[in-house]
């Protein structure tokens, strides 16, 4: 059993995230961490705070030596903008005569301030967040809502992803495929994880020069239009067993729990694996993926409609999911609302410069994908150290009957 | 903390759902559930076994005199058709006379037999399920992986149903948006749960009388050409209190958890909440929902974009989801697979007549759909009979301030 | 992931079971349940309903032809009394004239009638369960809290067993060491699960024959005198690896576990790991199991006072709990309560004639233990079959570096 | 839904403890934390290492100016000798010389230098921990299993009691009644929450003046003798509501919940509620707890020889559970064990002084106790502020009928 939990709020002194149940022997340091974090930050479009903000991340446990000990990792990711935030945010109380004090920082940027945030902002946690809680000022809310916590998923994704790579060979990639109206083509080749580098360098991190040229163009169009954009993502898996999730129990499928961890990232509306909604369009003899056996005796799929997964389970390979998100709703030409301190219409404040987060979103995919085949792994194959469940693993793979192979040996 | 568990394979002795944590009070009965199970047989281009199939359907515990009992909930969804498939399917041991006698039972109908089921069909748990478990045969797979499943998560999905509505006044229907190529108008109005009869009379489950019309003709042009289709479904419901699931932890979103829920679904391959993918191409000035003040003092939502959440918690009101199912993978003119049992080219088996399975779709997602906000209603609210529900609910809408209000008293 | 609801009520058509997470392969047949069932009603001091009652017992899912599938497993068994309870406990409405036509059947026996229950027994979840549900009545709640339920938990006890025998080699065992103020000496031999047969032959099921004399005479006391007796079971396991559970959280550890599971018996209100509370009055040089070096090089522990756990993980080969039962509640001569429905003081009202039920507690705690054992092995182990866990098994023993090895090859 | 989890090593940088689904609006600060991790320390019998030790603790989120968010709470709790053990216990990889000078730090505690460490301490997690994960030295495994550990529960309990005490009036106090051979009087009363600052001064943390002097006593002699001891502690709770926990599954049965919790406690092998294992001694007649109506109409039971839960949920008012812990392992004139890097018999290392943490253990449960019942009233009550769960707590019990009144009105 996988199991984790991110806290922190954006503003506040440090989000930390505990993961329990991975194995002993993954090699991972804090190195790895602030790498993967700073590829978070990455993309056309990103606004000022992005640019200049280095993660302060270190490991508070789990980890020994660059070696992480089958107990419990706990990471601490710090705000780098903690002392200007220490009076507004601090955990304990504060005097009356701080508070107020702190309402002149920053004065021109209303969200550092302490002032009561009563305008609640469309497409954000503000308002219902309010009305559930039982507060009158959105600032508990969007200080928990923000992406910001994304950070700690990210860094507890690349523990899982070194995870899965060291025991299993499993490894994983993201790309851009859509921003706004600009998308690659929909036969354009797909990145492995070997296009990390390649991917991270180009400025929206697509996979196809002309698909990310257009992209660019679409980014630097809404932002003269102060406007801002969307767009869809892909996370490309290679490496994976067959017989991951199972098609058993809803919950237990992998494509299910997938779906659950990708929409469970801010601003996600849709998920997808392999075509999707396309497929839902097709005819069912054209929509399926068929086998035949090569020469070496080995079953292949002639295609990859559904993305690596049938009846729930990983089919072995190649898994591919995407997930379309929203514009960001923080819009520069604000946004109308009411406030609810008054009864007179309002504007939504605007607090943040960025046009597009589709580039990142990506990374943060990749992560909960990473997380969520960790955990998938770790059920099929048990093992309390990285060389138990690569056993377990490996001894799977050699008692699949020869004429049930679906993968090459190498 | 609700949570349910199905058992029962295709053609065993039965089907079982059990559901713990649903108050008591609930009103409920074995003709609700028979109700409920005949909806799931609708719809143009279903095969012989969907009409002639009437669902045996009791209660075995958790209810009494037709009232939940806040004990767990035992359902029983026998198997019309177990006298022929006592043997082949017999939970004890057999004798082997009588397990090679039953290789002759419906001899035409392979999947009827003992025969061992070794050309995995594309598109189906077949082979993966056989790599997994280390089975030679396919039908222990496939008698789970199958669709009559949802049988027992539909009738689950009626008694969250009518939790939902005898607590909290939330009403639910679904409708079929797309078969194939077809579709309804993208702004053709929503039906309501008043509408579901008149849903379930048209031969799609479609709302909109030229898309119904549409959709007919595509499931008859694929019936003449041998081939299948999938498509598109949607789930609307009314009546949710703001602030159902949370921003605070991934999993604990209300958007995740459906999304989850609705993949969780054989043949489901995509999910959207309100707008989805559409949204990942509009720009953020026109992707979100403004908010204005009414002359009442009530705020509301100028659209509903967003489908009903913000933050990953429902906003209160109406709630939309979609989700787009594969095409039928067992094809009339069937695909081509392997044989795992010999080294031959296979076709793969094909032993049903369905052409479409989208309008039963809707229906078993309108159940995944009850169960996930009968957990989030149970989480935010507490309770253990229906009147403490209840009460609670209306206690916390009554202490949101009035000027933080969003909808309408009645 | 190993999880299990159980369904039904003490006089409701049924008892369920479903269990999701027990690999394929495993061999266990209905008989196989109904023989564990028969061991629930064993033991001197009994009423007339157990030794009349045959369980009517049944696999609906999960097992095809003796072998389970790897799908969820359910279990439906039978009430025996059913037909002359479908009135009173019909889960749907019945008829007002049927029902009060049913005030006469029985009369002797106010539990068989539909007479409000209002006098709830000390002891019993009667008034907290009022309370808590919203009753008026008890018998919603005590149809639920009767020990009868552990008859699912039995019969999945049973399945979890043979999956762990058949997989692991580990086996159970469990037996009578007090009855009231009767006990067995301290120093007494522990039982094997070769001595399965002894015990369910002793009519207390002891392993000790002065002690079973003393239990015997305890029982005899009491049943002349009008009261009822509690005591104490153990249940021994052996051919455990070293590693189930872990210290690394709390709710992993083994020993809470088995904690968790013996408390949530009916009547249990003690648990002991070894020597439990015995080892509290001990000092610290006398109350831990050293170790020594065999001249095999095998590493053993001199004695057994931890009961087979350190850091909460089994240290392999024997474990041993214990688990303290309060006496039967519904005493012969009526404790005094109210009546929820007049001012008048009342007795409790008695409706089984059971002097103890100690013997039968002991086979229900086996079943506590085997299902919480089978999900430990499954979290180390991992694998979807019998032969995968095995395999997997035996690599993590073989692995283990032989100056490390504290157990005996065979 | 309350889930929380730890990390951290005994000698690495910090605990770190995260909490989720504790309702906003809880009044708490890192004094309070301070104060509860303080409470931990004391006890007559504690080495050098606690008196001290000083706790830096601090809130990284779910906490604004002294209130909760509503988001996930973590702590920090330093580690105030972190300077001596960067090297040994450094997350990051280091320089192999830095850890060759490691091994000449303290050099009189063995515990406190890279040496391997390869005599597993009988009673402790040592040796199993090391084939379970596959080290061959056991310092990553007792750095986890350390009982330090408990701190980060403190910590959560001490914000959980606080909720528990602000939302519904519960409060909880620890009390020590055996240590080793000496126990408090059986009929001695019972503290409450009122009383907690006496007991903190108590040099055993007893109720009970003779009891205290004859532990003090107890201590001094095993002190003397260079050997250790356990007890048994007892956590008294009042104001519960009735109705906490379920019947209706073994696994809410509130019982079952708190058996978990409390031998999850390091060193713990044993629980009881109520009186237990006494229970199990007596008759019907006399172990149960009648009930009768006062003349002011309210119901109330003449004993609590339950412990306060009926049919697994509470029953109101005063909750009582004990837990025994064995004496500490580390003896101090060792214990005879292996040494798994040779052949040779050896002693276990000794590195710590204290004689008893009995007393310590008290403050441990009392949190452990804590959070089950946080959890248990947030499933009953729901609620995502305190005065909205507060709500629902009051007007469940004002919907209570007159007649089934168990608590006086205040």
């Amino acid at each position: 059993m996988l199991r984790w939990l991110t806290a922190g709020e954006s503003h506040g002194p440090a989000l930390v995230a505990t993961i329990d149940g991975l194995p002993a022997g993954v090699v991972v340091s804090s190195d790895d961490l602030a790498g993967a974090l700073a590829r978070r930050r990455l993309g056309h479009g990103r606004g000022a705070r992005m640019s200049f903000e280095r993660d302060d991340v270190e490991f508070l446990g789990g980890v020994r030596h660059g070696v992480t000990l089958g107990s419990p990792i706990a990471i601490r990711v710090g705000n780098s903008e903690w002392p200007k935030w220490q009076t507004v945010m601090s955990p304990d109380p504060v005097a009356a005569d701080d508070l107020a004090a702190a309402n002149d920082i920053n004065a021109e940027k209303e969200i550092a301030r302490n002032r009561p945030l009563t305008r609640p902002r469309p497409g954000h946690a503000d308002l219902v967040g309010m009305q559930k809680y039982g507060f009158d000022d959105a600032r508990p809310v969007l200080e928990r809502a923000s992406a910001r916590e994304t950070a700690a998923r990210v860094a507890l994704g690349e523990v899982a992803a070194r995870f899965l790579d060291q025991a299993y060979g499993i490894r994983l990639v993201s790309h851009t495929v859509a921003i706004g109206a600009a998308a690659v083509a929909e036969d354009a080749p797909l990145p492995t994880a070997d296009d990390v580098a390649a991917l991270d360098a180009d400025p929206v991190r697509a996979f196809d020069a002309a698909g990310s040229a257009a992209m660019v163009a679409e980014v630097d169009a809404a932002h003269k239009d102060g406007d801002t954009l969307g767009g869809v993502v892909e996370v490309v898996v290679t490496g994976l067993p067959p017989g991951l999730g199972s098609h058993v129990h809803w919950d237990r499928r992998l494509d299910a729990r997938l779906a659950g961890a990708l929409m469970g990232i801010q601003a996600i509306k849709g998920v997808e694996v392999g075509d999707g909604f396309r497929t839902a369009t097709r005819r069912g003899s054209v929509a399926h993926d068929e086998m035949e056996r090569g020469a070496d005796g080995v079953i292949r799929r002639r295609t990859g409609r559904a993305g690596g997964t049938e009846g729930g389970m990983s089919v072995g390979g190649l898994l591919r999911v995407r997930a379309a998100m929203k514009p960001i709703s923080t819009v520069p030409r604000a946004l109308e609302t009411v406030d609810v301190a008054s009864d007179e219409p309002a504007r939504a404040i605007h607090q943040r410069s960025d046009v597009c987060a589709v580039p990142a979103a990506g990374v943060v995919a990749e992560a909960m994908v990473a997380l969520v085949l960790a955990e998938a792994c770790l059920e099929k194959f048990g093992g309390d150290c990285v060389a138990e469940t690569a056993r377990n693993h490996a001894s799977y793979l050699a008692a699949i009957p020869a004429s049930m192979r679906t993968w090459d040996d190498e």
